[in-house]
């Protein structure tokens, strides 16, 4: 089998078990007791704290522990928001753009339907990008919070986040970028990126489900979306989950290791930076597999379209269109010859409606029904990839012969 | 080491773990994705519902998994209200005990501070119990919501829940019920206790941190905490935690053992059928040990008082205060000796301020402030509470005559 859908989950990575295995067995302490087993806990619950703090180049108390990435962007969007809006009535719109997941999507659309607030869409690019015109054109003195996710889990196109950051901070709002995608692949640097929230979350990085974290800049207030014992400095209750934490902060930092050095970085904005690294960067060794990968499958598929940004991409994804085809059956025909991938993102799998990233980027309906997604993890070997490419020409071509 | 501190957290029981390994490894897929390994995740995901709900006498889609205890009852409490406030106006009241865990707590004042709606808090005995009277004075026309938790997490003492929940039910109020200490010791038949919803936590019982579920019954709609994806029929999105859903699904299959029968339950209510339970019965073994214990601390310490219900009463939890001392002193003196346990909540371990539950009972604040809680997992023996028991002399003793 070639598993080639590790933007929709990866399996825990080794080290990371045998990190968070003493937090399932022998130290089983809650963190908030005050006793010798809890304060094993409460040490190991500080140390995955400071790595993952040192992992996104912020401070320890920064980072809020969470259930997962959905979980995360719940918590920044309606929790930067609603403080916002508590603080100054005046503040009662959300700008989010055209290709969030669900998670940032859903999350203003409750602030719209239960709190009364406004939600300005911002438009993308046939590539899937945000425009700083884009962005600046939505922009209000009403506006509380702006969220545009790092990179895109359907296309992988990547945001000019620095870019886009430093124009909502100008006008003094608060802005939020989904990192659930980019973590692992791109740079997570807050302070270069200039964000002021940024989700992650475990179960993309090699660490289990229903791990993940927030990094909020100390200085913006949140209202909690889970109230109770006060756990997170308050802004996250319920008893920590230890292992999870300890899983998350080490599969952040083995990842930091295909990631390109802060040194690297262009100085003109973080999206262009990946195609700026030198040829033994891991994320760089997989950037050129996607770039064969999407070379060999155009030239061999007609009639094939390539979606997202052609080099504004996370290294690990490769999502085409396949007109004439349907989307589903082409994964059918991939999956009995051993190849696993995905028609978009997990949270939208076997449903027939077109996926609203593609159409937002412009693609019509009929051809966003035929999307097939490819992503990798950084074990994906040229081999692996060239038999997915012969794969995906022979399912293609049965599909069509077919007429389904 | 005796530990005497499950009510905090227990460790993952050794058939928890192998039962969730396989979400930990191999089987690392995604219960949404179109694939096999996907199959392989979502299969398993409903194995584990369809146990959970068999635990809690209820429908598979009755349960919603959630990150923990404090995430339902959050779901429940601010969920039902918001839900039924916007079908109807006029239902903007909320009624929780006074003893309810903050998670109850303050997700009822959320609702105040946020959205607007009144809270009235129920006012309990002195062995911390709501009796019906008490109940039915604070409903009213307006009421959206009954929380009234099944067992309190510092004392021990049992809810009368099928009649309080009767008598909600009568007026036509959702009544949701706290179960997390109770899990594992108490019947959690929903449909004989007669709630509308009711929350477990998985690391109460022999699962993993970050574990837990909520039973809201089919008929009761609900605003979602966490928008996005829409898993978990819309009520809680966010990639399932699969390794964590199997877990919980386990040890509750495991804890039914140690609970009472359905046919041995008295029609009278749940709170008196502990007693009625035959010797032979795992929750009936620890409750005599623990009645032995409690006997053996009230007659070695001189001063002590017992807190909570005398009978109606957790098997697993003894509670007391020690007038003239402090709590957190004797805690110190009691782990020197090599005896785990807790002032109470672990969330307020360590506070100052004397225990909120207590002062409910109406004890005075300096008498609350030297609260000790012990309590036990289903595998504790009577010569550990011996040596406990003896401990606990030691200790008052030393620290009353250091006037500490």
């Amino acid at each position: 089998m070639i598993f080639l859908d590790a933007a929709a989950t990866t399996p825990v990575r080794r080290e990371v078990l045998e990190a968070m295995w003493p937090y399932l067995t022998g130290e089983f302490g809650n963190p908030s007791s005050h006793h010798s087993l809890g304060d094993t806990a409460a040490t190991a619950l500080a140390g995955a704290r400071t790595t993952t703090a040192k992992a996104l180049g912020c401070r320890s108390g920064e980072i809020i522990f969470t259930s997962g990435g959905t979980e995360a962007d719940n918590l920044a969007v309606k929790g930067i928001a609603l403080a916002r809006r508590a603080a100054d009535p005046g503040l009662d719109r959300v700008a989010i753009s055209a290709v969030e997941h669900p998670a940032v999507e859903e999350s203003a659309r409750y602030l719209e339907r239960v709190h009364g607030f406004g939600v300005d869409v911002i438009p993308v690019d046939r590539y899937g990008q945000v425009t700083e015109e884009a962005l600046a054109a939505v922009l209000g003195p009403r506006t509380a919070l702006v969220s545009v996710m790092y990179a895109n889990n359907e296309v992988g196109t990547v945001q000019p986040i620095a870019r886009l950051a430093a124009l909502a901070r100008g006008r003094g709002i608060p802005f939020h970028t989904d990192a659930v995608q980019a973590a692992g692949w791109l740079p997570l640097d807050t302070g270069a990126l200039g964000v002021d929230a940024l989700s992650i979350s475990g179960h993309k990085l090699g660490a289990p489900k229903g791990s993940g974290a927030l990094f909020v800049r100390g200085r913006i207030r949140l209202e909690p979306l889970v109230h109770g014992g006060g756990q997170e400095r308050g802004r996250r209750s319920g008893t920590e989950n230890v292992a999870g934490a300890v899983a998350l902060a080490t599969a952040l930092t083995l990842a930091r290791a295909a990631q390109p050095r802060p040194a690297e970085q262009a100085a003109e904005g973080v999206a262009s930076d990946v195609a700026a690294e030198p040829a033994q960067d891991p994320a760089r060794r997989v950037a050129n597999l996607r770039d064969d990968f999407i070379a060999a499958v155009l030239a061999g598929v007609p009639g094939a379209i390539l979606t997202g940004h052609p080099t504004e991409r996370l290294p690990a994804v490769a999502s085409f269109c396949f007109p004439g085809t349907s989307g589903e059956s082409v994964l059918l025909e991939l999956e009995r010859q051993g190849v696993i991938c995905s028609s978009g993102s997990a949270c939208a799998a076997g449903s027939d409606a077109p996926s609203p990233v593609l159409l937002a980027m412009g693609i019509e309906p009929e051809v966003a029904q035929t999307a097939v997604r490819f992503s990798f993890d950084a074990t994906v070997t040229a081999e692996e990839l060239r038999q997915a490419a012969a794969a995906v020409g022979i399912a293609v071509a049965g599909v069509q012969a077919l007429g389904t």
